[in-house]
């Protein structure tokens, strides 16, 4: 792992770093050097698959974790609001794909963002919403850049690659004289997977529907120059990503409980954490109170149906050392309870975690938790924090 | 129900309201007319039963909101986080209780709030804390006022009213010179309760427990004018408060899915709900994809094991009609899946929402999806629209 010293330039936010222990609690804490890490493993995977890597910025919408994962290769990215695509394109980012089917009363908005220079690719995965993307595109003399979402593994939206309706969204958004751009997809059915058979086969699988849906476009003569696949599980298993031209992944810039369950990661690879304070005891119970409840956390429960299920998150000291046995159990609005599995007859709560005791909590989902903060607090190994801000809403 | 005209001054947001139609969504919808429906029945609860009523602000963190419940007669306020506090005083409520444990490394914000005039109680359940708060109050001449957090119900933090501890807490703060001002309880396993009679039965277990808890103090000789007692379920199922003084509850404001299936509110009461459009279906499923995943409802499955599971939501239409079995029954960031529960073979979802359709979502979790926003937007009778700013992070 780098040092700071070696981070690129753009990972300078906040000018004046604070010290670590003078943080308060709850706050997200983002270990840069595991950061750095993740986004180099993600960039070299994509690197030697042969595809550009795209990153789903969704996750942080942070500004110095983006620049990061672009200094290390990154093409472009991903974004799942057009409030992402106003952000990181006011930050110079123009290669940019909104990846939720376009709604008719955005189309202005997304006028607006390519008359002004972005590069905006807009997604739809039916003819109702091509014809609208269309009209309005038709009717403003503008060629919007249209891919089109193919469902690989049935998990949620997307036209299948062998379904008639795709050569005719296909040839409505051409013959209007849209740009169609390409195929995207996402086998989001993968986190629920958790052995290297099964991630492999999935990988695979969407990797050769999303070619077929290419080559079937292709064969009804309309133009596909981009094929784009991803998930972070299926990202990191695929074989081979033969066709495939652009991979697109999100959460593995932080990783999280839910990964780490699927096998796809360390728990050492875990760069997002929730600083917190012992504020009490319920001794009977073995509980210690903390002062980040399901606020902090969210409310993700991702790992409740695998096979390791981690509350509300894995208890760490302060230094980032994972306690064996120690989960958050339960959160209410600001209040966490952290608890010992299996808790031993005359374990003391109380002198183990004294009040005034911090703590990280490791989270199920990094996406979820990042999105209760205002920012994040980036942790360098030499013991300095920057503040990096993160933006809220739509 | 009051119509816009009869409403508080104080309900003036935004100057220039707009058109709900023309709204983006995903967007927050205050019912403005179901609020003030519900402040004025928790009001009217509070004053039937003789104690004074203190609102928990968590739940919105919202002006308005907040100046409205003042308007309809409530004293004081009750808040999670300091920043809560320090927004709050600086809208001009000054009597204001944080009902979180407190933290020493809090003390000194604490203590400048308090010295620029807010009068600010913080709480505590331990020795070790109230020792810290002691220590600090009387190093900075600072008589802090502490209530005591009494454990009736056994689901978090608290003194149960019959230990020792308590009148060690209360000798500890009452020698060094602080002001022991009360006891508070929050009786929160109601939400787990959706009998009429269980409820009522809670509510006398958290009624009597804190009375009791206040009793042992007077008895030793320590103040304690206060007994403060609440939660949502209970607050709206006590027979009697005999002893209690004042009355929190937070979550009543706008009700939601968790309090509707224990039995507290009518579906017509619930004052928050999430509107969004049609981006997509997938026919052959039942499903239409809409554009408010669990970044809008927030993570939150409260109703997972109540007696009806509303999955992520009800669906209602544009106009807040509930539709019959239409339930978002799943979520990922910015797509929520909208399904019929046991469709029936050749139920159209695509005729019966097409693409464009807008519609709107009762939450599980009001506190939780209203975390998700960084505004509300408030709909008054009239069809107008102002935008109200709510605070995020600590």
């Amino acid at each position: 792992m780098p040092h700071l010293p070696d981070m690129p330039g753009a990972l300078a936010g906040n000018p004046r770093p604070m010290p670590f222990d003078r943080l308060d609690t709850p706050s997200a804490i983002v270990d840069v050097a595991r950061m750095q890490h993740n986004i180099e493993r993600m960039q070299s995977r994509a690197d030697a698959l042969g595809t550009r890597l795209r990153p789903h910025v969704k996750t942080t919408k942070c500004t110095p974790v983006v620049r990061a994962q672009i200094a290390a290769g990154a093409q472009g990215i991903t974004v799942s609001t057009l409030k992402e695509a106003e952000q990181f394109f006011a930050d110079g980012v123009t290669d940019i794909v909104y990846a939720v089917g376009m709604a008719e009363h955005r189309l202005p908005q997304a006028l607006a963002l390519r008359r002004r220079g972005c590069d905006l690719k807009i997604i739809t995965d039916s003819l109702a919403s091509a014809r609208q993307i269309a009209a309005f595109g038709s009717a403003h003399d503008e060629a919007f850049e249209v891919w089109i979402e193919i469902d690989t593994d049935g998990h949620r939206s997307g036209i299948r690659p062998d379904q008639p309706a795709l050569l005719d969204v296909g040839g409505c958004l051409h013959d209007a004289g849209m740009r169609l751009g390409g195929v995207l997809t996402h086998a989001g059915s993968s986190y629920e997977l958790d052995t290297p058979e099964a991630l492999a086969a999935l990988a695979e699988q969407e990797r050769a529907g999303c070619v077929q849906a290419a080559e079937r476009l292709r064969a009804a003569g309309l133009p596909c120059p981009v094929v784009s696949v991803g998930s972070t599980p299926t990202a990191l298993s695929a074989a081979t990503l033969d066709g495939v031209t652009e991979l697109r992944a999100g959460v593995y810039v932080f990783f999280d409980l839910v990964m780490h369950n699927g096998g796809i990661c360390g728990i050492d690879e875990l760069a997002l954490s929730v600083l917190t304070t012992v504020i009490g005891h319920q001794p009977e119970k073995g509980w210690a109170i903390v002062d980040a409840g399901w606020m902090a956390m969210s409310r993700d429960r991702g790992t409740q149906k695998q096979k390791r299920d981690w509350g509300y998150g894995q208890v760490c000291t302060v230094d980032g050392v994972p306690m064996p046995g120690y989960v958050m159990q339960g959160a209410n609005q600001e209040h966490g309870i952290v608890a010992v599995e299996g808790l031993r007859s005359g374990e003391d709560i109380v002198s183990r975690l004294p009040i005034g005791t911090r703590l990280r909590i490791l989270p199920n989902h990094a996406c979820a938790t990042g999105a209760q903060f205002p920012e994040y607090h980036a942790l360098a190994p030499d013991g300095s924090v920057q503040t990096w801000s993160r933006f809220h809403g739509w």
